[in-house]
């Protein structure tokens, strides 16, 4: 077997606040044939998401740093060209998280088959991939979401608020999302949301009251929180008796150079004996089969959509398309395709 | 019967920023014979507490605010002098929540009977009372402290803080206090904390840091927290993966009249997956019958001392007390003795 060509994305440098074009490289290469346990994939489509943005500073979070001059990861679906291992034939989809790459190896035990060749992998991307099962464990395992509850969830129209927005509503809860867009705002109610505003038309705190006044509530049981900042404080202001908020993300503050006060109205906290939790998905993964089940039984429904935004241009675009996500420009799961997911020619 | 002369302190206005002299008023007054199903009592000992300032002010926080021209709250020990309740004889010494004042009236329903005449009625303001359980409550239930665990309290030397202290070394915890002046880190000290600092003695962050490495350990499992502000981020910052911040009172901020910024590190909330909880010992009433069985013996076996601040001058010094209390002048249960605590003449 020969080598193909690949271009890849490399992280040149760490970013301080908003990431440039300088901090990373397109760079032509050779991908070579798989070693024993390997195999080479074509690359279809690939994810871009928020806490790629953490990955590419150098502190200690809660993930490994992108080591600097290497291609960064994505979650990634592709069809295999070449293998090297009997479990991953040649023509399997499969997810995998070596994106920022036209064509990977793989390690046999990274890949996950995609058994159904009529879901878009797209929505392995997003509604059955990370974004989906954030959504669906920062709702029943932190929030713990109930019949009734009222939810509010920042970013509704992005690849996890979407989410959140579609499962609260079928677990009977009245939802509340905000958004930062007119269309967005549009979107969330679309997808079921009970009120919705566009966090530009003022103070969240106001607007947050009066989106509880229209669905005739009177606080918050369930804040889940992709923003931080004057959102989260928004919502401790109205939170009920034992109410949860779930720390999911803070995508306010991601791009600060410095940090940002925080709420200054934790004491709310104490007078509402209420929780705020942080999670990640890597500690549940024994939600897993749960989620999948219910996730594609609703999508199969039709009970819960997907939401997606192409980004164009290919490899080429997708530090752009990385870019425009964190700024907002995209709705619901941001995708980038890298080539026509064809059929197989060969394969099983 | 007749009334009795009696002196109480009611409140004049809802103070902003700290308490002063003006805002409230000692009366002379005359209490009344008891009403069918009351009784009258000759209190012995009075608390101050904390959450008296919020109670102080109009806001609607967890608790009723005191009623302007009203002689306010406390938890109180008193002699029972008269009774139109069988349930609750003359002679009986009683717990009671009507303080600030020399006699009450209180319903016989409002009334709990301390069996123990060998205990000291402080105890029942401290270590058996409200301060004691908070600590276990939020020790137990909110903090989930297990053998092994780095704690974590401020206020060290405080009426809960010192039972934290006590508790947590009981259950085989590691614990760290922070407390407001030398003597008080030395009380800390022979309470049995295993690390011990003065908060005035540099960035809150950097003394628990070393406090941590003198103990060997890498972080916080246990955050109890009684003041916020400045500690609060500091504690985040060193919060370990599952941390558990018991959010129990926020004494740093109580007498701001203006909303101060919170920890601008909350993002660690999510990096660690860690847990902040607000608590309130209302929603715990169901924890008492084990508390109290734990505690009472933890007393008779020295396990746990009691520690407490009597201030002087009797009721007209109950108000210089509540303020002393709030500046750290005390340590341990603040009390404030009214009389005597004579063998009753008469009684069962």
């Amino acid at each position: 077997m020969l080598s193909v060509a690949s271009r890849e994305w490399r992280l040149r440098s760490r970013p301080k606040g908003r990431p440039r074009e300088s901090d990373v490289e397109l760079v032509q290469t050779e991908v070579p044939p798989p070693g024993p346990g390997t195999v080479r994939i074509a690359n279809h489509v690939m994810s871009v998401e928020p806490y790629m943005r953490g990955r590419m500073g150098g502190e200690a979070t809660y993930a490994e740093p992108y080591p600097l001059d290497e291609p960064m990861l994505a979650p990634t679906v592709g069809r295999v060209t070449d293998s090297a291992d009997p479990s991953v034939p040649v023509g399997s989809l499969v997810l995998h998280d070596y994106g920022w790459r036209e064509h990977s190896v793989v390690p046999a035990a990274d890949c996950q088959l995609l058994d159904h060749e009529d879901i878009s992998p797209a929505i392995y991307l997003g509604l059955l991939g990370i974004p989906g099962m954030t959504a669906w464990v920062g709702l029943t395992r932190i929030a713990r979401v109930e019949a009734g509850d009222v939810v509010f969830v920042s970013s509704a129209a992005g690849a996890v608020g979407s989410t959140v927005v579609q499962i609260a509503k079928r677990v009977g809860a009245t939802v509340i999302g905000s958004a930062g867009s007119a269309d967005k705002v549009a979107l969330v109610r679309d997808l079921g949301a009970d009120a919705a505003f566009d966090y530009h038309d003022g103070p969240v705190k106001n607007l947050l009251r009066g989106a509880l006044a229209g669905v005739d509530a009177t606080g918050l049981d369930v804040y889940f929180d992709n923003v931080g900042g004057e959102h989260l404080e928004a919502a401790i202001r109205v939170v009920r008796d034992h109410g949860r908020i779930a720390l999911c993300g803070m995508s306010s503050i991601y791009n600060s150079a410095i940090p940002q006060p925080g709420p200054n109205n934790l004491l709310k906290l104490i007078w509402r004996r209420a929780r705020m939790e942080g999670f990640l998905l890597g500690d549940h993964t024994d939600a897993r089969a749960e989620f999948v089940d219910r996730m594609a039984s609703w999508i199969r429904d039709g009970a819960v959509r997907p939401v997606h935004t192409e980004f164009t241009g290919g490899i080429e675009g997708a530090w752009a398309a990385f870019n425009g996500m964190l700024d907002g420009t995209s709705v619901g799961k941001a995708v980038v395709p890298l080539a026509e997911t064809a059929a197989p020619t060969g394969g099983p």
